[in-house]
């Protein structure tokens, strides 16, 4: 995927120096997601629902099963994907100037199946690994009744746009000597004391995924 | 709110289970937030962006600057808002057991304007409490020109679910015995080391949410 121009539904207006076209940065932010958020409408309405997810090349995949309702719908009407990071929150002294720092992308298209079993299997190969890197060669790959029992779909990453913040609050000249502490309050995701099964404990604890590597705090 | 029987939109129809339709269940979820995911259709096809959120009664409160084109359509559109929280890796025996543990809420509704100007302070004034407590008296209270400016939606939490996941994997009896490790790696929103702007770094530092403190990790 190179820096397509922005589509009308994918130019920044609101800040617009926030926006940003390129693969790398649009590429950066859904490798460190585990899920997005899909927009799409059908008879009842417009809907808003979490997803798992990961990136093969220029394209974003999720999978479901073969009788959810989710993804059938989502092969036969248009939808939008956004993906959020929130950094931090920005302290100001004013009230206005508050602010969160962010990473997020929003993506349109159309998501499409994956319809060889062998495409599937080495998808759904791509997710554990992005997941913890290694694992598959542990673990039991799925079997073939497991595979068919399964949709993988994959949305282009073509019409794709990235809105970001970063940095301190933005305060007015005459806000600055008001006496309160200013700044960024840092935020991250952070994996926690894993809890191992029944005996599971003397096994090697998963690889971490980069995306929880990169997270780490300050 | 009390707990209002799910409609046809909000029915948790896979994993029925994981189903809750509860206020406080509800409410707990969006109070951990700091965004959601908002989805809307326009002439332009169906949306998904971010957006800060704070919850006050049964309303989810959403603002932006008065000439915001979300602002603006939104008030002219049913709406569907989605707040998801990652909370653990489910690493399983077999491939097809892996999952993810989340806590989800699903609103659907329509946004409506605050109109009254001091209703709008309060409503800020609730958005600051929520991301840092008690903050708003050491701190420049927005000043008429800049209420002005912004606009204050809400929308009532009476079409709106939750669905969640917890615990360990549920590998099949005869995977159990596969030689590899099994359970959760919990994930959580951690504060990392403050950013003070210039001349702050000796004032108190702001008071970190609820938010927050209950994301600690085990």
């Amino acid at each position: 995927m190179n820096a397509l121009p922005p589509s009308p539904r994918t130019t920044v207006r609101r800040k617009p120096e926030r926006g940003h076209y390129d693969a790398e940065t649009i590429h950066a932010i859904i490798d460190a997601a585990f899920l997005c958020h899909i927009a799409f409408s059908d008879a009842q309405g417009t809907h808003c629902l979490p997803i798992a997810c990961w990136r093969d090349g220029d394209f974003l995949y999720i999978h479901g099963a073969k009788s959810s309702r989710l993804i059938e719908v989502l092969q036969a009407s248009e939808a939008a994907v956004c993906i959020t990071h929130l950094d931090g929150l920005v302290m100001a002294r004013a009230a206005k100037y508050h602010s969160m720092n962010y990473r997020s992308v929003v993506i349109y298209g159309r998501f499409a199946a994956i319809d060889q079993e062998a495409d599937k299997a080495v998808a759904m190969a791509a997710f554990l690994e992005h997941v913890s890197p290694g694992r598959m060669q542990h673990i039991r790959p799925p079997s073939p009744a497991e595979l068919a029992s399964l949709r993988v779909l994959r949305l282009p990453l073509q019409e794709a746009a990235a809105k970001m913040r970063s940095g301190g609050p933005q305060d007015r000249p005459e806000d600055l000597t008001i006496p309160v502490w200013a700044g960024v309050i840092p935020l991250g995701r952070q994996a926690g004391v894993p809890l191992a099964e029944t005996g599971c404990a003397d096994f090697p604890l998963p690889a971490l995924p980069p995306a929880l590597h990169e997270a780490a705090l300050p």
